[in-house]
């Protein structure tokens, strides 16, 4: 059953989202829709072999050290590895790379091979002052991969990814030991193997690695029945320029503050995690998948809340507002216009074995109905389980199209969500028709807890002169409408370097010290990831 | 409903556990057992009023400071106050008290009535290097109330007992805002008011407070249906030497490291938390609580890992040994006999609306006799509920009585579980027969997780010339046997300074001086609780 999710092995696209084999493609009456925005089709990118990067800036002596430790075959400063190795892919990232801008990559990529080569690397980085960036799948949306240079004598990408396997079940205990340069989706295929499932699947599941989900506290798909990345780590090995640190003597405890969330969401500026020890269950026998609709958000958002405070809970639960629902991107037809009068989309999903699927999707079914919702079938949950993760191939084709289009996300407490819908919304559409290019904003709710839920904005409007300066705007807009209803700077997508300030106000100055004084005790020269997390 | 937890409140007991109404009584077999294991009725303990207390060294320009702050009906010198917030109860507390030994003593007590006063103080106690331990329900069995006094110019206990409003219920978002010198009867007590519930039952559930539950990371006695109070928690704010911090945005994120899980377990040394925002539930309409017996504890823990790993989870679950079993020390005719053959005892309750609980308990009921269990009916869930907060009284008749009486636990993944039991019990039993003191060492399950559990021991044996050398002993062979099962040394007591040395080779170097950046950077004087949790 796992096989479904077993995706191709990723050959990567050279500057755009995803597999190189799988682009995506633009429905005909998108592109109709897109010209009524202002949309103009751009310039094609600028190849990655001719992007602006410049020479290697890391010491003679450095390298040296470095192809001492790991072997020269796994030390890399060609144009095509470090070019690959730059920046993320938010939409700013990919702005840029496709105006061939490899200005970020970093002088050399290294591949260690094993724990402890990872901490001879940043030992050897420590001495020679040269900041490290952590690397796992690359799939940062928030800047997680672009350290600030300043006062380092230059920059390696640390990729993880030979360190891949999966290292233990047991099957007592229902744990795994991981190493974290594993693929979500190799991951899953071992685990399937031996008849287990992790159960994490965000939408970057075809590049994202282990590593990632631990570093950046990753949110899959079906959290509702699996719970968040960082719930079902239970022991973490860390690499620290001090050397190692080891957590996780039991499920839970009482032995002091738990430092796995300390760990879990410190996105490589603590520490390289190498392997996680996460909890894991029997693959699912049953997977169903289907749609509902609602007559507006907040009696959708309504029922997910009864869902998620008194049960039951399907594996997957998500919401979108009317206007996600009426622009369905992944539809071969859809025509990117505003809101419809098809109400509010739910899809669930449920997992398990026969008998808990047909108990739990029964009673769901029976709670959904009662609080006013209208089945409609397998066909728009296998629609989505169809495209779950094909929605990021759409936005390079946007881009070519002459749109803009990014995504932010956030969460609250259920008796905000409403109001922080509203604000967020008012706001990114207040600042991109302050700046003449007035555009679409959708929203979702993906996630689901007992006290609040998550929201996903996916926003599309025509491309500016300046795209960069006028997503700027909007972002910022975002995050201060955030800010304002207390709200977080993020649910799963992290802090990197673009929240790093919004995070600051969120924490205050007494948190973000503390940030600085854990960084400090672990990374006393500041080599990891400078700039990422906190400044 | 939850009028049946609403205890009576508690006129504390001044040197015993608990309720001075309540005292505890040993079933007249019980001596005879007793007398068997050696114990030798003892002379009665010195009354608290003849305790051996330090006048107070308070500098006269702190007292005025803190006199000025709160008031001076707020500042509490007196005999009986400073007697009555020495040290907390494990068995070593209760001895030395037992024995007039105040030594330990608080210089002055300290009653703030808001968060700004607590501030207030942190900052004149910073200011005039005095140590403050912050103080709730003051029930720490592990020394958590017994700060070192080196280079301080004086020690005050701060107690949060002034604290003590339910300040909000959220209905739509399922959360309440609790002050944390609200003692955990009393918050139940106002929640229930309002048709709500914290469903956190700890044993101290009479004397602690929710400051206690939340700095030591509690687990309550159905935290298999409620969870543990560190996973109800959503917000905190915190008192700090450097001003205030507030944590908690939404109910879970991806906005960096979770800092409440820092704050969690921090056991006063990071800061003094002045209230929570936590998830509650719905006051439950039943409750039902039932016995089972199953053949051995290995049949009882693997029937157990069933249900924690597949489910339906009651709202309670434990499984005591065959000697626990046996050893029924609420029972009225317990003899404190070795094993006996009754098997091991398992307690499952169910508590929620009138539909979950019965089908919550159709499919548990279903499952446990496929894995072996024989039903025994209501009369030991309800026995066992009746004297559910009764267990800890029963300590001092049984130290009147000669004996050495104390408990201590640990949790660890399911594939461990048994030889952790082994190890610890042969470890405890052998330093105790060493001492020419064999002993019982009972031991039961009482918090499941889908990868481990936890593990309780409680320890009976005739009390040897130096009680205190000789529990040392035993206690640091079941230290020793725990860590080298790689087993966490606290499950939900916490870490207080009787762990805090195992709590070191656990977390290795690195991330004991990650614990003491955290405390620098919060507390830079060092003045919070100090020899508490970190040296």
């Amino acid at each position: 059953m796992t096989a479904e999710y077993d995706l191709p092995d990723a050959e990567r696209h050279p500057y755009a989202w995803g597999n190189a084999g799988t682009p995506g493609t633009l429905p005909q009456a998108a592109l109709g829709a897109l010209a009524a925005l202002g949309a103009v089709p751009t310039a094609p990118p600028i190849p990655p072999a001719e992007a602006d990067l410049p020479p290697c800036a890391l010491p003679a002596a450095a390298l040296t050290d470095l192809t001492d430790a790991l072997g020269a075959d796994q030390v890399s400063t060609a144009h095509a590895t470090r070019v690959g190795h730059t920046r993320g892919y938010s939409t700013p990232d990919l702005l840029k790379l496709r105006d061939g801008d490899a200005r970020d990559a970093p002088d050399a990529v290294l591949y260690p091979g094993t724990h402890d080569e990872v901490v001879a690397v940043l030992e050897i980085c420590t001495r020679h002052r040269v900041a490290v960036v952590p690397y796992a799948g690359g799939t940062s949306v928030v800047g997680g991969l672009t350290p600030d240079r300043t006062g380092f004598a230059g920059v390696v990408a640390l990729d993880i990814r030979r360190l891949d396997r999966l290292v233990s079940v047991d099957e007592v205990s229902h744990t795994a030991v991981l190493q974290t340069g594993l693929r979500g989706v190799v991951a899953e295929r071992l685990l399937g193997e031996q008849g287990w499932t992790l159960g994490h699947f965000p939408q970057s599941y075809e590049m994202a690695s282990i590593g990632g989900y631990a570093a950046a506290r990753s949110a899959g798909q079906s959290s509702a029945g699996y719970g968040r990345f960082d719930e079902m780590v239970v022991g973490l090995t860390v690499a620290t320029p001090r050397g190692t640190l080891t957590l996780g003597t039991a499920p839970r405890g009482a032995a002091g503050p738990d430092l796995r969330q300390l760990v879990l969401g410190s996105e490589g500026a603590f520490g390289v995690i190498t392997s996680v020890t996460v909890r894991v269950r029997p693959a699912p026998q049953v997977r169903v998948f289907e749609g509902w609709t609602f007559p507006s958000f907040t009696a959708g958002a309504t029922a997910l809340r009864a869902l998620a405070q008194d049960g039951p809970l399907p594996t997957v639960l998500r919401l979108s507002d009317e206007v996600e629902t009426a622009v369905n991107l992944a539809d071969p037809d859809a025509a990117l216009t505003g809101p419809g009068s098809g109400g509010c989309l739910m899809i669930t999903g449920y997992e398990g074995t026969k008998d808990t699927v047909a108990r739990t999707r029964d009673a769901a079914t029976e709670r959904l109905r009662a609080l006013g919702g209208e089945p409609q079938g397998h066909e728009p949950g296998e629609a989505w389980r169809a495209g779950r993760f094909r929605g990021p191939y759409l936005r390079d084709p946007l881009l070519d199209a002459g749109a803009l289009v990014e995504t932010l996300e956030t969460a609250t407490f259920w008796s905000n969500v409403e109001a922080l819908k509203t604000a967020v919304s008012t706001a990114v559409e207040g600042a991109l028709t302050e700046q003449g290019t007035p555009g679409l904003v959708m929203c979702h709710i993906s996630h689901v807890y007992e006290t609040g839920a998550s929201l996903y904005f996916t926003v599309v409007c025509g491309r500016s002169q300046d795209p960069l300066a006028q997503w700027a705007k909007a972002k910022e807009a975002a995050n201060t409408a955030i800010r304002a209803c207390g709200a977080t700077i993020s649910h799963h997508h992290g802090v990197g370097r673009d929240h790093r300030e919004t995070l600051a106000r969120e924490l205050g100055p007494i948190g973000v010290d503390l940030l600085r004084a854990v960084k400090a005790s672990l990374d006393p020269a500041g080599i990891l990831n400078p700039g990422i997390l906190v400044g």
